[in-house]
């Protein structure tokens, strides 16, 4: 087997670990609910597949569900269930309808009852019912953006406004179970921001909250001054959370065909944010250093690289990492660096990554192109389509960031 | 034993195994040299030191030695050898006479005699006896530097008109043996380059220095044009050539020391090149992704970061890193980044590099600093010193690259 049919093999083996429905499998087969009804929510960009698969696995168990997502993002009927499409990244009357939909369906439930929440990235924007009118959230969105608030500052503020947000949803559930499936897009897995944590406790105060509604001066109607002094749920006692699909498992998957592959999987990290092209080096240079070590081996690092835009090119931070390892490991002999994220598309492209070897920077100067001058016009696709060095998934359906693999093989 | 105490003894430990003195030391003890004399020619920024480790080694079996260092390096009188100075970067008279102070005392010696021949950085300076007049080679010089020239290029061309670079200070010394103990400055230990590789075999053709030649349309005199048709070595049977205190031993000597303390190392690379902050970043992330392994670990990284100039503050490259890799372990306890300079000076300050941990972010807002800001301001120096986290060693007397570690105590 070729390091390249290796490569091919990490990334279906990889992709296939993190999409939604795989994910959805894994957290609910053999799950027990009890004597008590079960019912479904689920929320996000990947609440259509997250939801299909978990009805087929619940099957006649399911009593009602609602489906709230994206606009277009619904692939058809899902039974016992309400698919309600709404608006990201800004909430709309859809968003609105859909969580009040659910909302409804999670009231006056029983003790025994089970609500199966299904969370994936998106859920903050398609997931929201304000306590304050929309106009008013709509400004006060505004200020927060303007004044200098961090993100941290934002959601505390935000939090208390809204019905589901900071954990809020879970209550309303009780003092029925519910049983959340997170689909993680955010490094670090925060419970708290993925989705604002409908059914996550929420550690900041409603001291903190005034705080920052005095630091910035921001202008409050009596009604919103009064909701920041309520304070969020800081414990939850009846809610169970399975983190699944996460560029940690992601990772996890990759690693494992690697190991199956006979390399000696090292991860990295699975919260990876520096920019695409150092990290590109970096790897490069730990692929350099390992060349000798006489065994095969497998670096993985999982995250989401930035690019720093200093062209008008066209490319993504995959293409970008991919493209900047092939320069240090030029000339180097059956190792191979890719890159690849994990929804399909890297940046505006058609391409999920990259994928360069110790060949790659000889072909890209036999036609003529030089990457340091490519990556400094953010121009890393149609250079790497020169040379076959494109990974193409197509959509994927899913996302849980990027990985990164860099293999030896001996 | 606190982790920072931890984080001391490695510093040491890792510079001490670098000193010119203990490299030669490890090269030099125990080695047999037959019944022939035994002569000493050392060049470089380090000569003096390993020449006078090597002297002492030696005893009365040194017969006699020539010290090519740079201006103001000497430290004194070495038994049985002549210490000359000379110019770096730029080549000076002392240069020239000290390196004919070399090739006069390896003349005419037996296939029983040894040179030990030490190698540091700064060598192609300092070790130099152009074939054409000195004006004619700083005119070709400037050429080569201006036509676009790369590296390679400009060392095919050099080494064909100079009488030691390229392997052939090797040849003059022959019949006798060369036992060449180098010191390495440059990441990967390329033994052409260091020095321009005077006891080492030359790879370029006669024909490819006359492509470049051409390619360049340099203006060469006859004798110039004449002396690139003459080969270089391609083959050096009477050299044995050791490379000791070199990056790669930094960061064994680094990982050794952690071993001992109870970390298990984990060499990343020993060839690092990428950004200095972005490379904070990374190993930032990867100590996040190993908090909760349950071991102590402890993650190495050698070679040799560049620093993005934004601003114009005062810094260097290692503490840039260590300044970045704050905001990443910002609140991980018991959890440590530090690199460093093995030459003690890193950047234009008389700091050795950074050192930080999960209470460094916090403290630098104490005192008003936000540490992107810093960065943008390549600032970091001043933010270091205000919280204490500089590593201050002195002067070293040795430079092979950089040391960075990430230590996590459990």
């Amino acid at each position: 087997m070729s390091i390249h049919t290796d490569a091919q093999t990490v990334i279906q083996r990889a992709l296939k670990a993190c999409l939604p429905d795989q994910a959805v499998r894994r957290a609910l087969e053999g799950k027990e609910f009890g004597s008590g009804r079960v019912f479904l929510v689920a929320i996000g960009k990947a609440a259509w597949q997250m939801a299909s698969c978990a009805a087929g696995i619940l099957g006649d168990r399911l009593e009602a569900g609602v489906v709230v997502t994206k606009h277009d993002h619904s692939q058809g009927d899902i039974p016992h269930c309400t698919i309600i499409e709404g608006g990201h990244p800004v909430p709309d009357e859809g968003s609105f309808r859909g969580t009040r939909a659910a909302m409804d369906l999670v009231r006056d439930l029983k003790a025994e009852d089970t609500v199966v929440f299904l969370v994936s990235g998106g859920g903050s924007a398609l997931f929201e019912s304000p306590l304050i009118p929309e106009e008013e959230l709509e400004a006060l969105t505004q200020e927060l953006l303007g004044c200098g608030a961090d993100i941290v500052e934002m959601n505390t503020i935000r939090k208390r406004i809204s019905a589901v947000k900071g954990g809020r949803f879970a209550q309303l559930c009780a003092p029925a179970k519910v049983y959340s499936i997170v689909l993680s897009d955010i490094l670090g897995d925060p419970l708290d921001m993925i989705a604002s944590g409908p059914a996550y406790p929420d550690q900041s105060t409603c001291q903190q909250a005034l705080a920052i509604a005095e630091k910035y001066h921001l202008h409050l109607s009596d009604q919103a001054r009064e909701l920041l002094t309520h304070e969020t749920p800081k414990t939850l006692d009846n809610v169970e959370t399975v983190i699944t699909g996460s560029v940690r498992e992601l990772c996890a998957a990759a690693g494992e065909a690697c190991r199956e592959l006979g390399y000696e999987p090292v991860l990295l990290t699975d919260q990876l944010c520096c920019q695409a092209k150092e990290a590109g080096s970096f790897l490069a240079s730990i692929a350099k250093t390992h060349q000798d070590d006489g065994r095969s081996l497998a670096f993985l690092a999982g995250g989401e690289t930035v690019v720093q835009l200093t062209g008008h090119g066209k490319g993504g931070r995959n293409q970008e990492l991919a493209l900047s390892a092939a320069e240090g490991i030029s000339g180097l002999a059956d190792t191979l660096i890719f890159s690849l994220g994990s929804d399909g598309t890297d940046g505006p492209t058609d391409a999920a990554g990259g994928i360069v070897d110790g060949t790659t920077k000889a072909r890209l100067e036999e036609v003529g192109l030089k990457i340091h001058q490519v990556l400094a016009e953010n121009d890393a696709y149609p250079a790497l389509e020169k040379v076959d060095a494109l990974i193409r998934t197509g959509p994927t359906g899913t996302n849980v960031n990027d990985v990164a693999v860099v293999l030896i093989k001996r």
